[in-house]
C-alpha cells in the first residue's frame, strides 16, 4: 500500500494514532531518504506534542531495529546481559560494572557512545587509556565476549541506522524531549545489540536528562515495556543524579576512579550503584546466586578489566594523562556541605574541556573536576572544595562561572537514597 | 544578540510566546538559509499546535514583509485597493471585479498565483487568452495601474521571499492548516503589494480551504487584525463555498463566463458576489458614492477588461481554446437539485486537466466543467446535468468517480445566502 508522508504527519498532528503499516513505512522511507528531514522533523514535533501509545512506541522501536541488522550473540557461551544509563555527571559506572558482571559469569556487550553536552561519553573516557581502540567488528565483539566476557566499544554502523539518523535530526530541531522518542531510541539500539536481558539506570535530578522523578519513572516504565514487548528481560533502577557520582568528573579522572573501585577502593556511592546494578543484571542473566561484592573483593573483576582493556589494544598499566593546569575552587562558607549541584559541576567540567560542543570536536582527556568533599562532609570557608583540571587555562573563568551557585553549605545534611526504586515488567 | 534556533523552537513547543527579536531573527535567518528547513518545519508544527497570539502574528507578518521589498505605488494617481480570496471552486471573481473597480475610479493591483489542488489559479485562467502574459516588472505594474487602473499579474520575486520559501515548506510537511501561518502568509504578500486598502473574500464550505464557518470567521478576524496593525484599511466578507460559484469551472470556461458578466449577463451568484466585493473595495478606497452596478451596466467595466488584457499582450477578441472531448454527466433522479458539492466538482475538474498535481505540471486551458443546473433548479433523471470538458478522454472515468456522490436531488431547496457576514476592524 502506498503511503503519503503528509497523511502520516497529519494523522499524528491531529491527535490520532499511527497504525503498524504507517510506522513501518515512515521509518523505512526516512532511512532510505524518501521521507525528507523537514518532513520527519515535523512528524517528530507532532509526536512530541501529541504522544504515542505503548503499541505505537513498540512498533516504532521494532521499525528502527528493522532498519539495520541485529548483533548475533547466539554463539556466545554465557548468558548475555546489557546495561544502559540515561546519563549523569560522573557516571562512570559502565567501567567497573562491565568487568565485574563478566567476572561473575555473564557476557556483557556494552556498545556505547561519545558525549555531547554536560555528561561525558563512555568511549571518551576509555580513550584516555593509551592504545585503547573503540571500534571492533561484530566478529571481534563475539570473540572478546567469549574469551573475556566484557566488551565496551562503539556501536557498529549497521545497528539501527534509522535511530542514528533520527537522533541527529532531533538534536538540531528541538525534538529531543519526548518520552516515546527517547524510549524508542534507547531501546532500538539496545535490542539491536542482541543481549538476552537488559538493566536500565534511569537517572533523575539536576544533572540528569530528566530533572523530575515522575518523568524519569514514566520513561523507565516505557523502556521496560518496550523490552518486554521484544522478548528482552528488562528492568530499570531509578537513581538520583542531583550530585555528581563519585569524586571524579572527566575522562581520565573517571578511569582512575573506576580502577580504584575495581581494586576494592573508590567512593562509596560508586561502589553502591555498581553493586546494585550488578545484582539486577545477574538476576536477569539467571546468575542471582553469585554475589558481586565477593567477586569485587576477590580481585577477579580487576583482572577482567585488565583483560578487557588489553584485548582492545589498551595498556592497563599506562600512566593516564594529567592536566597541565590544576586550580582549586574553595568553599564559600564553613559548615556542612549540603549541596553540590550535578548540572553545574558537569557544565564546569565540560567547559574545562572534558566534553565537546559539536560532534566533530575533540575532548581533553585530562580535563575535569575532582570533588574534595561530598554532601554531608564538613567544609571550611576558603579551603579547597573542588580541583579544576584543564590543559587550557583560559577556560578556567568559564568553569568558575558555572560553579557560582553550585555549592550550598548549611548545618546538617539528610542524605537522599541513591537507588530510588526498581521497575520490573 | 545571538539566538539559538533550538531555543526558539523550544519556547514555542512548550507553549510560550515568541518575542519580537526572536521572530525577526528566525524569519530572517530562515530566509538566508542559516536556519535549516528541518528546523523551520519543526517550528511550524509547534506553531500549528501551540498557536500564536495577535501580537506574534502581526510581528511574524512584518518580518516576512521585511524579508523582501514592498511595491511602491505612491506615484499611482488613484486610490489603490486590492482583493484576496482564500480560494473556491469556480471562483473567477477577480476577473470581472478587477476591471469593474478600476472602471469605478480605483487602481487595483491584483498580484496572483497559480493553482495547486482542486481550486484553480487566476493566472492559469488568464493564460488561456492567446498572447496574454503574467509577468510584469514593477515599473510595468505602476504604468498599467496609472493608465488602465487594473492589473492582474504574477507576484514579483522580490515580494515576501520568506513567505514563498515557508509556503513551499509547509506544503510538504503537513503544516498548512494553521490560522496564524495562513493569515501571516496571505497578509505578508498582500501588504507587500502596497495597496492602501484591502478586501478579503474568506470562503467556507466543502469547496473551500476552511470547511467550517467558525474557523473561517476566526481566519477573517486574524486577517483584518493584521491589516489594521500594518495601517492597511482591511475588511473581509465571509462567503459560502458549498456549491461552485457560477456555472463554469476551469480556466477558459471561467474566462468566458467572466466576459459574460462584464457584458451584463452571466450567472446571478457571480454578479452578486462581484458587486458585493466591489462595494466593499470602493468603500475602502473612499469611492463609496460610485455605484458598481451602474458602471457594470454601462459597459465601462468591459472596456477596462479589454484594455487590461491588451496591455498585457492578450487579444480580448481571440477565440478561447475548446476541449477536444465534451461528455455529459446526467441527473441521478428527477426533482429539485438540492446539492452540487463544490469539492467534488473541483476535484473532477482538476482530474479532467484543469489543475495541476505538481508545481511543474501544465494545465489544460480548455478542461473543466459546466454546470447546466444549480441548486433550486428542476432536474430530470437521465437528462444532462454537467458537461465534462477535456483534451484527454482517458481522464473522464476519474472525473466521473469524483462526481459519484456530488449531486443530491430532493423536493424543495432552501437557498443559503452567499455573503454570510462582513468583518471590519
Amino acid at each position: 500500500m502506498a503511503h503519503s508522508v503528509i497523511d502520516v504527519i497529519r494523522a499524528k498532528r491531529d491527535g490520532g494514532r499511527l497504525d503498524d503499516e504507517q510506522i513501518d513505512w515512515v521509518v523505512d522511507a526516512y532511512t532510505r531518504g524518501e521521507v525528507a528531514d523537514e518532513q520527519m522533523s515535523a512528524l517528530a514535533m507532532a509526536i512530541l506534542l501529541r504522544g504515542m501509545d505503548r503499541a505505537e512506541i513498540a512498533r516504532w522501536t521494532a521499525a528502527m531495529i528493522g532498519s539495520g541488522e541485529r548483533l548475533d550473540l547466539a554463539g556466545v557461551p554465557r548468558p548475555t546481559v546489557d546495561k544502559h544509563s540515561t546519563g549523569g555527571v560522573g557516571d562512570k559506572i559502565t567501567l567497573p560494572l562491565t568487568p565485574l558482571v563478566a567476572a561473575c559469569g555473564a557476557a556483557v556487550p556494552q556498545l556505547s557512545g561519545r558525549g555531547l553536552g554536560h555528561t561525558g561519553g563512555t568511549l571518551d573516557k576509555l580513550e584516555s587509556i593509551p592504545g585503547w581502540r573503540a571500534r571492533l567488528s561484530a566478529a571481534e565483539i563475539r570473540a572478546q565476549l567469549t574469551e573475556v566476557g566484557a566488551v565496551v566499544c562503539a556501536a557498529t554502523d549497521g545497528l539501527a541506522p534509522a535511530d542514528r539518523k533520527l537522533y541527529a535530526l532531533r538534536d538540531v530541531t528541538g525534538t529531543v524531549e519526548s518520552i516515546p522518542l527517547i524510549a524508542s531510541s534507547i531501546m532500538s539500539k539496545k535490542i539491536a545489540e542482541g543481549a538476552q536481558s537488559l538493566v536500565l539506570d534511569v537517572k533523575c535530578g539536576s544533572g540528569a536528562f530528566m530533572k523530575d522523578q515522575d518523568q524519569a519513572r514514566a520513561l523507565a516504565a516505557e523502556l521496560v515495556s518496550i523490552g518486554d514487548a521484544h522478548g528482552v528481560r528488562t528492568s530499570a533502577l531509578l537513581t538520583g543524579m542531583s550530585v555528581p557520582l563519585g569524586v571524579a568528573v572527566g575522562n581520565a579522572l573517571e578511569v582512575a576512579e573506576s580502577a580504584e573501585v575495581l581494586q576494592g577502593g573508590g567512593p562509596a556511592d560508586v561502589v553502591e550503584l555498581t553493586l546494585a546494578l550488578a545484582r539486577e543484571m545477574l538476576a536477569g542473566a539467571g546468575l542471582s546466586d553469585v554475589d558481586p561484592a565477593e567477586v569485587l573483593a576477590s580481585g577477579r573483576a580487576f583482572d577482567t578489566w585488565r583483560a578487557m582493556i588489553s584485548a582492545q589494544g589498551g595498556d592497563p598499566d599506562a600512566r593516564l594523562p594529567r592536566a597541565a593546569h590544576v586550580e582549586t575552587f574553595t568553599a564559600p562558607a564553613s559548615g556542612v556541605l549540603t549541596g553540590l549541584d550535578a548540572y553545574a559541576v558537569g557544565l564546569a567540567a565540560w567547559r574545562l574541556g572534558a566534553g565537546r560542543a559539536r560532534k566533530e570536536d575533540d575532548v581533553q582527556h585530562a580535563a575535569g573536576i575532582r570533588c574534595l568533599a561530598k554532601p554531608g562532609d564538613p567544609v571550611t570557608e576558603g579551603a579547597p572544595l573542588l580541583e579544576l583540571h584543564t590543559d587550557t587555562p583560559e577556560k578556567l573563568p568559564g568553569a568558575r562561572e558555572a560553579l557560582a551557585d553550585a555549592v550550598t553549605v548549611g548545618t546538617a545534611h539528610t542524605p537522599a537514597p541513591l537507588v530510588l526504586d526498581t521497575i520490573r515488567p
